[in-house]
């Protein structure tokens, strides 16, 4: 362990980062170098200044990340409408691998040979941060200490902290009793009564949704402008990523929108009980298959479809650093180029509806020859006719077949 | 035209199939046999009877195919999670291939050489009727009158009934503007003011679901109980396929569940705009994925998705029949085998919320694993380590190959 | 029929083109223009143009495509190790789309607004030819006489030509008694003896290779370098991409190399036989999968394996312009970025063997960590124990609890 | 280590494996049962047990498994056409899950709480082994001694030999210098000079084939019959399973058929070079698409050309006894129920030709459709006009929308 003069901790000021912190100083005698990230997360970052200063730390960065966490992570994700599992809107998969960008870039810039997180050993945070890490610079080392150390329970880790002389209480507010993570795309849950996959969670767990219930008894109508894919205006007010996430998350929110309860299959292995809130997520991939069924061919939409799943499971697994996602990610931004238009919602107690789709330049949708009523000659019935025949021909040659046995 | 000695025509008793009964004596003179079948579509179909008898007809089928339906097509079809282009549970399209068989099995039974139907040639529903028709039968004459005659509007459909003495108003109450298909799965609304992908929908359009804003302010709870993959009780009380559906369409449609509102791609190839109300098939499909989440490994999950959109095209396409989409059958089915178990659903003003899953044999869920409290040794945190380099070796090589250049 | 001023034919200077020709100014009465194409047939196209004059014909075009067709079509194409069925390179799907492309640009040039071609009802080429004019010219008009006349059998044609004065015997040497078609890609072989499954080629029938029989006994080696996917030079020498493909069906034509015997499923819905000899083809393909077995990563080598069956379909059904068969280019050629290096090959009596790849810059081989022997410490084998406990986590957590039922 | 009572090991009765035997006694100081496979690797078995004897060793099994490997593992195999990266026919992967079954068995049988197996951290065979063991019983302890001990040199294994008094020449021959493998589908090579992928092979390396250069200069021609996929009979002779593969290894590699020098990825995440000799299996998987182009479906084979490379490299990567390959497996099995009749093949030098095929009662081909002349009205050439126009209808809007721009 000798040889790692300096590391650089993902460090978000709370009680388990300072300890692993501590725990760095002691156990590996390095220089430890912190990185804060605003994402979105919705809390103050600065104050992890002064909580790693008092912890001896030169080396403090805090980034905020929100821009480009929104424009260059999650649009690019939300252009191939991705679902894990067919629920789970990847809100913490989709952030990992920025943080470890800048973990590598911070230990490339401070000359340090090795990085640490506080993901465990059990779950998929840590295969996110190292895939992304091993991908970037191919021989940094990386310590997890929750896969190394003996500090395995609540009790171990509070004696820790106290006998080194790490605050215990170092956020305000009530601690929630659960596993959380957030940043601009979600919230999530894990732990607690939620590893009971019978329980309904808790109405005060939830922090960024009002339960349908409670939302208003009145309708919000919202419309996003479309470019490429991307929302770039809301009731046709410019935004930036960033901008239209915080937006979109408020007003969706508000109208009791974006909650998930869901069993998800860990790339680990085990299947794990997690609650999600996901207010602008929710509105995004509803709102980007309407503008897409307006705008994309058919065969390039099915052919998306086709492959979402597997693109989805890259991201959940933590490959968005590697080739196969970046090849992905060419084939899907190149479908969007006529992704360009409107969409109109209504919200409304949990439910986001679509009530209108358009768009002048790009629109495929032809009423003159959808239509069922006269449409001028523009399609010839009896084309059908030998579309059909043509189709079946292969059944018909096989049921004459079998018609001989 | 003169070999065809007779022709069964599926016949809904409505002025459009009574005018093309009427075409097929007159155009190709040849004896009609009626086929009118109850697949839940909450009208009548006795009716049809005296209309057909009054026309001439002397062979009459009227045969109720609720349960054929319910448990040979809907619920195979939702084993695989089934969802067309992102939205659409494929409520008209799993009913035409039984209807295709029948129309087969009483040419059979009746010795006519054709089949005929009230399609037009612009839709998918002749696609889907015409494959069925020939994989089942493949001498099978078929008649599409629309695509054949020359009563292409209203007007002159209504002159040719006022002519032949066929009585134009043969629905009781209010006729709807829109062009409408219902079973048990779902009702759909085509045409008109929906031509208008920017305009929303009327309010008095849709019929068996109320609004959310009508519906209760007080949430129902459901349990739902699955084996091998189909529901067999709905709060403990056992129901068979057909009464499943009408159960879940009545709580489901009361508390202002599954509405839909898209633009689809027909496979004629052009765009059109369609409303759907499916509220046993939206409950369905949130159900089956919860209890699957549970009970289902991660890899014939993830295998499951990746084709449920080829599967969804081949059903949306006519392709039920064909041996293609038999071959998948035989997967998503060896696929069911432990899908049991309980769901617990909470169903309010147009949310579908799962709060519980449940399955005491066939659970994959194991908490002492998941848990990212101690677990007493049932995971060994360090197996992560190998775990993710080798997942990263060949992305490390890969870099290092990169920085030598 | 009267609003067609004028038609650009593809034309082949042969009896049936011609054939067409007149009866297209006879039944269409309008003007003609010819349109000729040296694909690397082995064919002198020249003759054509007095044919066509003698006809009548005042614009004729003679284009040399040979270098486009290999370039923008035949290369891209291999970039994929497209396959059809396992089995076929895809030599005549794959100049279609570029005759296409020149009888639209033509008639945009003429003023005409039709086109017209040779090909017949039954077979994938006019698939081909009509699916790639209209997508790139929507409102072309599109003749396909096959489909329209009476001149049904060979007698009926002849007499046709002998009644205008078409001369019958056009081309000089043995005719073929196969329907054929050649470029720079291969010649295939349909119909006679062909149509029984069950026999044997004639040797006679042949043309671009000898058999493996007559080929030298000795072996010839070749060096085949690479350029981001495509072959640059062989044998150290810079050769356009046409000139590859001529060296390369020399060579392995010589050797008895790119002979394949099938049965094919068409697009129109049968199967039918076809033979088709592939030289430079049958070489290229094993050489590209060589070059990429050392320099693509494997995730990527995987996904273009499990795409490119569809890749092929859409080449081989006519689909090359359309917006799918595009979206996936892009991630195909996003693919052979690193694709560099040099190829070896032994072709013998028949064989192509592959022995020896190379690639200074781009080859992700890595002697010291593969071997088997001792690695000084580059792979630690004890990772492979937790990369195989948390990749088993699964079935074993299944297998327990079957355990327990 | 104390709990282990019994290890079941895979034992050749070579130098490896004896070493491993003693290493087994001495460090976990536990019973060893042996286990010696006949998989038709063309060795002896029979001396392992006087060698396991002389060591101690009381319970010890050796079992002719070649009927069940041909009948279970490489028949199934061969039903998808699997083909690993595009070259590889699996001949090592597809034997690991059987010897895993028959470990998992012994030890059942046995009480053995353990398994021990000689294959390196590095390689693909561990983690076959292993997951398949853990599939089957997951419990069970596993010893791979070569990722524990410290006899990673040949030396440090031959003075552990001699100090422990194990022979050291254990076989009869001149011992290969490569790292080899063997059973009744093939002999894989690899180690030594393969692991430059510049360098050819040398000519005394293969062991089961003559070169193409040495095999006779008159082709044997050969008749397969099939039925329901598999090879049932050789020239009309009938033959189990694995005399199938005998006979077609004769025949085939005294034609020089069956080589193959590849690079490819092994799961454990670096690419290694390989030679493969499998005479056979070439022959059984151009016959047996050979026999599916005629009673095949096309979509069937499509779908199934599309799912193969997932397939093979689920069998690659150790998952034979997942989830996911036995789904695939009962869609792949539900599709040769028509795949009967008979092949007809030239083998000439290393070439493997298709000269017939034939199949009465399940043959989809029709002549009298395919033809190109007259076909007396059995399909109506007219019907391609609506098939061309309807397919091409989503690309022509789109066209015409871009137009408009």
């Amino acid at each position: 362990m000798s040889e790692i003069n300096k590391v650089v901790l993902a460090y978000s000021g709370g009680l388990d980062t300072s300890v692993i912190l501590k725990w760095l100083q002691d156990v590996y005698a390095c220089e430890v170098v912190t990185f804060t990230a605003d994402l979105g997360q919705g809390e103050e970052v600065e104050p992890a200044r002064a909580k790693a200063k008092s912890l001896g730390i030169k080396e403090i960065y805090i980034d905020d990340l929100r821009e480009e966490f929104a424009r260059d992570f999650v649009f690019p994700m939300f252009r191939a409408n991705t679902v894990y599992e067919g629920e789970y809107l990847l809100g913490t998969s989709i952030a990992r691998p920025l943080i470890a960008k800048r973990l590598i870039e911070i230990a490339n810039e401070t000359g340090a040979a090795a990085i640490a997180h506080g993901a465990t050993g059990k779950g998929n945070d840590q295969v996110r941060f190292e895939l992304g890490a091993y991908a970037l610079r191919p021989d940094i080392r990386i310590i997890a200490p929750w896969r190394e150390w003996d500090l395995t329970s609540r009790q171990t880790l509070l004696a820790y902290a106290e006998k080194h002389g790490i605050p215990v209480e170092m956020k305000k507010g009530k601690a929630s009793p659960y596993s959380m993570d957030a940043n601009l795309l979600h919230i999530s849950y894990e732990g607690r009564i939620l590893e009971d996959p019978w329980a309904e969670p808790e109405e005060d767990m939830w922090r960024w949704t009002v339960s349908p219930e409670a939302a208003p008894d009145q309708a919000s109508y919202l419309e996003l402008t479309y470019s490429q894919g991307d929302i770039v205006a809301i009731n046709d007010a410019a935004y930036t990523p960033a901008e239209v996430l915080e937006k979109l998350n408020k007003i969706a929110g508000d109208n009791g929108i974006g909650r998930l309860d869901i069993v998800e299959n860990r790339y680990v292995g085990m299947k794990s009980r997690g609650c999600y809130e996901t207010p602008a997520g929710t509105v995004m991939l509803k709102a980007h298959r309407a503008i897409e069924s307006l705008t994309l061919d058919r065969e390039v939409a099915h052919l998306k479809d086709e492959l979402m799943p597997r693109y989805a499971s890259l991201i959940y697994n933590g490959y968005w650093w590697s080739p196969e996602r970046k090849m992905l990610q060419h084939m899907i931004d190149a479908s969007q180029e006529n992704v360009n238009g409107k969409v109109r919602l209504k919200l409304y107690k949990g439910n986001v509806i679509i009530v209108g789709r358009a768009s002048d330049a790009d629109s495929l949708f032809d009423a003159s020859i959808a239509t069922f009523e006269d449409d001028g000659g523009s399609y010839n019935q009896k084309d059908a006719e030998g579309f059909i025949k043509l189709n079946a021909l292969r059944m018909r040659i096989a049921a004459a077949k079998q018609l001989r046995k």
